[in-house]
């Protein structure tokens, strides 16, 4: 991956906190509007983790209104966890608004692994071009045929023409070409439920002010993670944890960044 | 607006903060039932802001239990947030359950600003006669054609026979004749996804319990505006304090209310 | 209740704290995954409270989906609260699915009281015959024509076969032959929107990880109540309540279980 390579040299012009940074200052400044069909467990989690971070989040999934708030959105999300035939039409207004628009707009196909027709509506989806598809290693397993390593997830990335982010305890970025490890997070992450359809919402707002993919992606979990290590610290389980993160979310700034990011 | 004009005179009978602790005194008594008809993002915010301050809140749309719903309510809440064919329905039955039992309801048009059909929706309900409309300055500009200024509510208060009540860092109170500033609040609220839903829900409930549609919109916005300063004094962000205003709405009583209320 | 019996007595091999911990162990280790067909205001945070226990929750209710959702899980949950056409398909093939595979399911029947339609659904549904079902007193009464006194709900779960766990201030569980009365719990529970619904939820997930549905039961709903009480100690509010609450059973141990648990 070119850029990540450019990101990972020591060259002061892809410095990734600094770039990080930058990207958190515009969706503060701008405030793009990021249209999201989520499920319904994710919605209100969704939504604050937007705002933390300066972003106007809309959620409606009726079929004649979905393609106004894509037109007037500056990024897309489509998130498969509660998908039913009203959210499907819906993905397809939606995923048409946002190609004719060039809205930029995020995969994230959850639960892929534990029903075989979501994996069909996946692929047809990704021939779509999302920007970036970001999903766990289960469900990139069960996508690719092949367990989510390394080699796997750049393959899959240029076969699809799409920046692939896996997430876990470590969340990989790749293109077709090269790839970036981010090791920021925190454990509680994985009990506090939405908080990888958040992080795709996050990849979604970044590409609203930033065009490079991989810049948007790198930015958007990694600042999720660091907020999380931030809310980790201060946390007495989940409950406390997720309010954290929206706090962290909120305050997290280029110092921070700059001292806790751990790319390789 | 009478009220209005009597509730900002000194006259001791039209203490404002007496009204308003007055008012929260019978939701905590009462326990009114208070259905809401809003958007999946905005529910569980909603329903834990109603329980803080005694009501019971129901939030079915399906169209064969709305109506026996709202008729064992005391008061009715439609918001626009994600409508789909099957919202809008239920909205219809409800509305018309609201008018033949004579169930106050509050209108929140969210978004009108952003689809054309949600407009004309909202123009159709608006004739069917809220007690309260609740929105914020670019929802009104949508529905009225003309910037939020006072005049400009208190004219679209007196053509639509309906209290309205426009949110933001100052909320505009108006009916025909007059009207009221309410200037409580904190900026962390415009970052809490749902705020002005739950808020247009408290003044579903207060009309549960208050007959004249300005006191009880005078009292729910004031005491939501009231929790936000308390809770905004002790929040490190959008996350801890949409939790903090859920325990002020809790805890606030009469001695708070008659040290921070600023209406003018 | 033959299990409660021994349950209740000083035998060492009944100590009900030693079962609950032993129960919460399993859950921790074991992961179970629990399909919740429940309302979308509830779905949050009875997801959060799945994960903080070490659960995996999944909650489609989509006709195509909720089969094999069902049929990779370990328990299901059916809970009514907002249920409309669709949800009423799903719920159907959901527990067509649970009976086939013998997955152990839950039924919740919300606000059976204020809907006739919704009342004979729920007796429908307890003829598929529920593991356990989980209801407040004004469900009870309106679903078995008498209060929720003890020896009401021991003839219910002994005509209906189901074990009944009435929930209040006492939790009262029961079968056709006794029962335990469980006096764990905080009063600022009945302020939290879902908490209910959430109990629920727990009860399944006790029930993929112990077939014994009385165990089961008592495990859920008195981890549950001590939970409570230990986020009630620390609680400005409902808000705060809420969050402690989830934090509260990811920490829960057998020494807290023991010195709290208040079965008779």
């Amino acid at each position: 991956m070119q850029q990540c390579d450019r990101l990972q040299s020591r060259d002061a012009s892809t410095d990734l906190p600094g770039i990080a940074a930058d990207i958190l200052a515009r969706l503060r400044a701008g405030a793009p509007r990021v249209h999201c069909i989520t499920n319904t467990v994710a919605q209100n989690f969704t939504a604050n983790v937007l705002l933390a971070v300066g972003a106007v989040p809309s959620m409606t999934i009726a079929a004649d209104e979905v393609a106004d708030f894509v037109a007037s959105a500056q990024g897309l999300l489509v998130n498969l966890g509660t998908i039913d035939p009203a959210s499907r039409t819906a993905i397809g207004i939606a995923v048409d608004a946002a190609v004719q628009r060039h809205v930029p707009w995020v995969l994230d196909p959850v639960f892929v692994d534990r029903v075989p027709a979501r994996l069909a509506f996946a692929r047809a989806l990704i021939r779509r071009g999302p920007s970036v598809m970001r999903l766990n290693a289960r469900e990139f397993q069960a996508l690719a045929g092949m367990p989510a390593e390394p080699d796997a997830i750049r393959e899959f990335a240029q076969a699809s023409g799409t920046l692939v982010a896996v997430s876990g305890r470590v969340d990989h970025v790749y293109d077709g070409t090269g790839g970036v490890a981010l090791s920021n997070g925190h454990p509680l992450m994985a009990a506090v439920t939405a908080a990888g359809c958040a992080a795709s919402a996050l990849v979604a707002a970044c590409l609203a002010v930033e065009p490079d993919a991989t810049k948007a992606a790198l930015a958007a979990l990694s600042v999720f993670g660091i907020a999380g290590e931030v809310a980790g610290g201060a946390a007495n389980g989940p409950g406390s944890f997720a309010v954290g993160l929206i706090d962290a979310l909120h305050r997290i700034d280029g110092e921070i960044l700059r001292e806790r990011m751990r790319a390789s």
